[in-house]
């Protein structure tokens, strides 16, 4: 033990959900939700089953919780940054959009296909999660310089993110050819060009 | 009884499977999955529930051939027009797409919502007609008058697909001010536009 160790301290029970959520979210990046069971959290945490289900209820709350912390970090992760022009904000949160399916494609392609299959509480984070991501196209472009904020468009919006979907989770499993900027760059350009279509 | 009656003829066995197909997809029109009972066709077609497992076996099996015969309507339904410029025989092909969500728009959305859920043979038959949907705007196209046949080039259609069957589906439910017309004309110029950027 070294001068630079914190001192071990005791976590609180929050403290320990959080610890044990983090974990949770990480182990789901290279597995699916039904691969990402109680045991295998107990194993990689080093701590009884018993004491999980006293922190999580059931296997179900389990999943619940980390999916809503799953796209709490994906929605942080993809916030646009705060200066710059329209389209370049755009791009980075793309980019980090792509990045994090990337990074995460085995959590987060079953999370997809579990709230699209009509699991309602995954369902609802998701469509929440989705509305965050859509909506705040409209927060970053306050001035309507890429979209106006017309409900057209906002149909439009909700394409383009389906879109978008299909085309990183299809190219992430194989990019046919098609590098990451030409991937990048493609999205960004559809936005604009097809919100003018709902003018 | 008139003398235009066609006289009674005993159907065959696969006839009458034909016949309750019909029955099964026409009231999927309105229902979703679930609510496609074996005892509500058994009611529908005044037999009962016995001889339907005799067509049928499981309640699974029914389901699948009714999605199936439902999958294969759609397809045939949306074929596009053999003649004709190729962005109005593309316009016909998406109207006839809308026309159908909306005709059928509880059955279709149960059966997007199970496929994309992890029923694997729903999975399977959703992911064929998808393919035979994008498939044949390359043949239909085979000049590539709207799209070049490039590995980039396929992959935006799928994008197209998904944002097309949002789009649909979503305005199906609530059109927001938008117009069948004003949703066929931006599905339909979606598509180039979008192929653009893959080039």
């Amino acid at each position: 033990m070294t001068a630079t160790t914190a001192p071990r301290t005791r976590l609180s029970p929050a403290q320990r959900r959080t610890q044990l959520l983090d974990l949770g979210v990480s182990l789901l990046a290279t597995r699916s939700l039904d691969q990402l069971t109680i045991d295998l959290l107990a194993e990689e945490a080093g701590i009884s089953r018993g004491l999980l289900y006293h922190y999580f209820g059931t296997k179900h709350d389990f999943h619940e919780a980390v999916v809503r912390r799953a796209v709490d970090d994906l929605v942080e992760q993809t916030a646009p940054p705060a200066g710059g022009e329209p389209l370049d904000r755009l791009l980075a949160s793309v980019a980090a959009y792509v990045d994090y399916v990337v990074a995460n494609y085995e959590g987060y392609s079953s999370i997809v296909k579990a709230a699209q299959g009509g699991n309602d509480t995954l369902r609802q984070l998701y469509d929440d999660a989705r509305t965050a991501l859509t909506d705040r196209i409209f927060t970053a472009d306050a001035q309507g310089d890429l979209v106006a904020d017309t409900p057209a468009a906002r149909l439009m919006v909700r394409g383009w993110a389906a879109l978008s979907e299909e085309l990183v989770l299809t190219w992430a499993r194989d990019p046919a050819g098609v590098s990451r900027e030409e991937l990048l760059g493609a999205l960004t350009a559809a936005l604009p060009l097809l919100a003018d279509l709902a003018r």
